[in-house]
């Protein structure tokens, strides 16, 4: 069901021909209303594709009828005519629904410099093919049409106190060969102010989406929307609502991480005692970009040396030399010296955690990442294309 | 002759035992002066190695005798034993020169977590054995035993004016499994004072060694020493000097560049019109680590849109929809849009440029770096150890 879990909202995927297998490569979220209420949050990338640039315009005024989103190629970096390619694309969408084109968002991911004129042609038909198959249950269709090099589409519900949340997401940071991106639509029938929508949105992305980094590379087309038609007629709390969005972004940042093209462990990197957040985070992610610390993990190799050197490249208080790291479960290092015997970590699993604990403070905060393998060589080289 | 080429230098290159191979692992260079100048430059990494710790002590009165390293193990986190390790390595070297063991370098590279007391014992032995056979024409051989994974030693002379500068080198970036670091000792006969042997060393090894960047992975062990004893009684030209330094750790850098364990390429990124230099360093450097375009070169992809999406991440002064990218004398990008076909660009040399202009000021630097392969991968993750 996906994005049209939530009453009120209709979707359809459809295959348009930017993908050269055929499969489904246009999708449509519309709201039905009865309110019309987006918000979004997007790459901070000063490289930003055309729908990028077209969005961040549109969701200015809190209103959003419809996505339109595509796969088989970014319009990144194709000048101007990218850019009306993403105008036109809304203005078909409104037309045919009967909106404002300034209150339609678009997405697209794939090759950075793809969107010619050729492109634009199927995109625009897709359009018009999608709004024509809308439903009411369309939410599975539009999350397969998102679909990269993803092997499951991926989707997930949550319902609370009458009112319900659904999502679908695509990608993992820039995991796929030439193409991009991290796109995430969800919807709910609570009825929520704009202020509202975008306060809640910004809190479940900062800590989740936010703190998925599977390779350290910053997409030019990520976007999280978010709709919120009012249909259940239920003004939720917004502490729940706000604790079931973070929910259900953490449930979909998992799949990203699972689904990761080419990587056979999943990290989670667990900083706890640290001064405050963003220097849990800075730790964290310090580990997490790391390649010889990804590439030892995939080696099944406990290498805690690799995350006391990433570790001390950040800036965040603590003492390189009073650190403890566990890995999966077993203390590896404490105090500036070696601990338990290595030969003690199984890293075999598929799950795999890293514990570093600073010893400063209370805050705490967890960084997914995926380890650095032949596969993702090969499915970022060109031998895959 | 590497470290021996100037006049009044000696050098010796002995196996400890602390390479399972059995090759050499513990190297001296002893300056016999007149002058005992010393200077040296040290990893930015919060977690530093024993030796480090030990080394930035002895170099603070500019007076240097010798530098004693060591393959084979990196000292780092290792406790106050390791401490101590360095401690006594530069005692027993100072006892058998008969002089202060304040005035001795230790530098290390290996495995972090290596420094036991079998580790300790054979340091000691080594350097026992390396003072026995110190001498004038040793340069190679302590080339030799400072070797990890490297395939060739490096090694460099340049003669001027009547002085002569000689270097030896090991590593790149931390591109060896398990094991770590660049190592550079610099010897000279020109007659410097400390001050003067600091401020070209910083000058040097800030437009050479701190713009090689293999893979983005800061080491605890880095250090470049110069050793300067005026035994060719000539006060060098200071800019002069400066020039030649830079010009032998530029030739160094490109060494470790070409030997980096795994590369297929050696990658310059070349930044120009830059409103400042360090703007074009940001750049360069956001490029060099960014593992989608390193993936792309290895498969001989010239990918321009990760350029651009690496790019994007950093806060130079440029507008990302103005740029060019060039890559092999090819123009792929131009103003925010696609150029020349990317069938025109041979990426099949191993030495790959890519030209970046920022089109904004009259500041420039080159980033040298490698691509990301199969055997990175493989050569760094436990497979390989």
């Amino acid at each position: 069901m996906s994005v049209t879990a939530p009453q009120g909202f209709e979707a359809a995927g459809v295959a348009a021909g930017l993908k050269s297998t055929g499969k489904p490569d246009v999708a449509l979220v519309v709201n039905r209303g009865p309110r019309k209420v987006g918000a979004a949050v997007f790459t901070s990338n000063r490289a930003k594709a055309n729908p990028i640039i077209w969005s961040q315009e549109v969701v200015k005024d809190g209103v959003v009828e419809a996505v339109v989103l595509n796969s088989g190629g970014a319009n990144c970096f194709t000048g101007p005519f990218g850019f009306q390619t993403s105008h036109l694309t809304a203005e078909r969408a409104a037309e045919l629904l009967g909106v404002s084109a300034g209150d339609v968002v678009v997405c697209s991911t794939g090759l950075i410099g793809t969107g010619d004129e050729v492109f634009r042609g199927r995109v625009l038909a897709g359009v018009e093919a999608g709004v024509a198959q809308l439903s009411s249950d369309g939410g599975q269709a539009a999350a397969e049409a998102i679909m990269t090099t993803d092997t499951v589409a991926k989707t997930v519900v949550v319902s609370r106190d009458g009112w319900t949340i659904g999502g679908m997401a695509k990608g993992a940071g820039m995991l796929a060969p030439g193409l991009a991106t991290m796109l995430v639509v969800l919807t709910t029938d609570a009825d929520l102010e704009a202020s509202e929508a975008h306060a809640v949105l910004r809190r479940a992305t900062g800590a989740t989406f936010d703190r998925l980094d599977s390779d350290g590379c910053m997409s030019t087309n990520d976007q999280v929307t978010l709709l919120a038609n009012g249909a259940s007629g239920i003004r939720p709390d917004l502490d729940a609502f706000a604790a079931a969005l973070t929910e259900i972004s953490d449930e979909l940042a998992r799949k990203l991480q699972d689904d990761a093209e080419g990587a056979s462990h999943a990290i989670s990197i667990e900083v706890v005692h640290a001064a405050d957040e963003r220097d849990a985070v800075e730790v964290g992610r310090s580990v997490a970009r790391n390649n010889l610390f990804k590439a030892a993990i995939f080696g099944n190799d406990p290498n805690w040396g690799r995350v006391l050197a990433a570790i001390g490249t950040t800036r965040a208080a603590f003492d390189p030399y009073d650190v403890d790291v566990w890995m999966n479960g077993v203390r590896v290092c404490t105090a500036g010296r070696p601990d338990r015997p290595r030969e003690e970590v199984d890293l075999t699993p598929r799950a795999t955690h890293v514990l570093i604990d600073l010893k400063v403070g209370e805050a705490a905060a967890t960084i997914r990442t995926n380890d650095l393998t032949h596969d993702y060589v090969h499915e970022n080289s060109a031998y895959a294309s």
